[in-house]
């Protein structure tokens, strides 16, 4: 199934798409894309609806951040080695989190806001992952089962207030309207193997980024453990999973965000993204 | 006002000390002390009433995290200079932002979880922000009225998961119940100068912290704004400010938490918790 939330911001509604890839409202199924119902049980309930039977929403109707309620916004540096590279990073030899700031996510299509003082705002194409149940010292045999499903995630960065301001990445990657989530959630039985998804974007419609799941460095199911290891997943969390090749940092020379460009980008079988830049006024 | 939340974990109710120090329920008042419950408005409402109006709760029920609906948990890293000397870290130019998970929230008297595989855990008094209203680029005259109050916290940390680990430092700071959080939210009216408090935390009734908020490096005016350029601060967003000397990384040889220890610290006029740990079983 491709969920999804439509309306104004922080007044969505839960909603999916049919056949036909129309909207359908789920207003009167579960109260939103969060928490519990996001459980198996819920989707299942879900996927036994008949979408035809449910409201259709006008096709215009802007779409929000595909999951409410994220209680932790888990990235995960570095993932791929070729990234790293572009980076001058060494390929670390565990996995690299830092969190984005849960007041960063906007909707997939909404304006990314360029900070003031910013110089070095880029983008970042990644897959996200949403987690569906309850997860602590999972194994990596079990992982996948935590996972209600995964989503286009774009981890804008300002590379100047990431790395250039004091340590720890948190502040160049929290910005508001830095985490467009979405369109949909695509729930993981849509997603045959989450290693193996062309992922790419395209800036004013130059393709600046194009590779493939295949060549992270940790995949899918190693995060989730690992994640589990240290602190317990909760339903809503996301985990975005590294970008790569391709950012705006690794240019030579580097080429950063200004107030007008369109970002659009996407991943096999979980939709596209599209964003302008804007100045924030 | 001294505002707390008590009962079970997850089902907490809102209330209020009165005069005698006994709990007054607020469950028919506000929701919950989140959101728009912070504001000034809100706590306006509930400091017209009569405390002695409003139902008592039992003395002995639990006392749960003083804030719900933790957008964010933001920390400050090295922001006393004695404390940076102790870790062998300089003085940062600019604030250093880390952030805890949310998830790790707990209440002030809970038992702290030694996670598996910890070999480092760490304790630290910090004086936490409650944020009241929503702050983007305020200045630092006008920081503090964004306050929705104090409160302390013990922002435990796993050095080995922290620094040892492949690069920041979230991962050694988010394990669960590593936020105690609380007795009390102490509404800002009632801290008469936020940058005069002194701070101390006992461990097996040894004093190994004992310092003052007059020491920090940059003080909770100067966060509030430097943050707010960054990214939105909103209702119920938390600031842990840093920590004074005397942690377990800093003793020589270091002293690290092992199950059955009792910690207690707690901030001038902002009162006192008090943990035990146990092992993750």
């Amino acid at each position: 199934m491709k969920l999804l939330r439509y309306g104004t911001p922080g007044s969505e509604k839960p909603g999916m798409l049919d056949a036909d890839g129309k909207i359908r409202s789920l207003e009167n199924v579960i109260d939103d894309l969060a928490g519990d119902a996001l459980s198996d049980a819920s989707l299942q309930k879900i996927a036994s609806l008949d979408p035809t039977s449910l409201p259709e929403v006008d096709a215009s109707t802007r779409i929000g951040p595909c999951v409410a309620g994220v209680g932790k916004f888990m990235c995960i540096g570095l993932n791929y080695s070729d990234h790293a590279a572009e980076s001058g990073m060494e390929v670390p030899k565990e996995p690299v989190l830092f969190m984005k700031a849960t007041s960063a996510i906007s909707g997939p299509n909404d304006d990314v806001v360029i900070p003031r003082g910013s110089e070095k705002s880029d983008w970042e194409v990644e897959l996200g992952v949403v987690i569906g149940k309850h997860a602590k010292y999972v194994s990596e045999s079990e992982a996948l089962d935590y996972v209600a499903g995964y989503c286009v995630v774009n981890d804008l960065s300002e590379r100047a207030f990431q790395i250039e301001r004091s340590g720890q990445w948190v502040k160049g990657k929290s910005c508001d309207t830095f985490a467009p989530l979405g369109p949909w959630l695509v729930t993981r039985d849509e997603v045959a193997d989450p290693q193996d998804l062309g992922l790419w974007l395209e800036l004013n419609g130059e393709k600046v980024q194009n590779g493939s799941t295949k060549t992270m460095v940790f995949g899918v199911a190693h995060l989730i453990s690992y994640l589990s290891q240290f602190m317990s997943l909760h339903p809503g969390d996301v985990i975005s999973t590294g970008t790569p090749p391709g950012v705006g940092l690794g240019m030579d020379p580097p080429r950063y965000l200004v107030p007008g460009e369109t970002m659009r980008l996407g991943i096999d079988g979980l939709g596209v993204q599209q964003q302008i830049t804007v100045a924030d006024v």
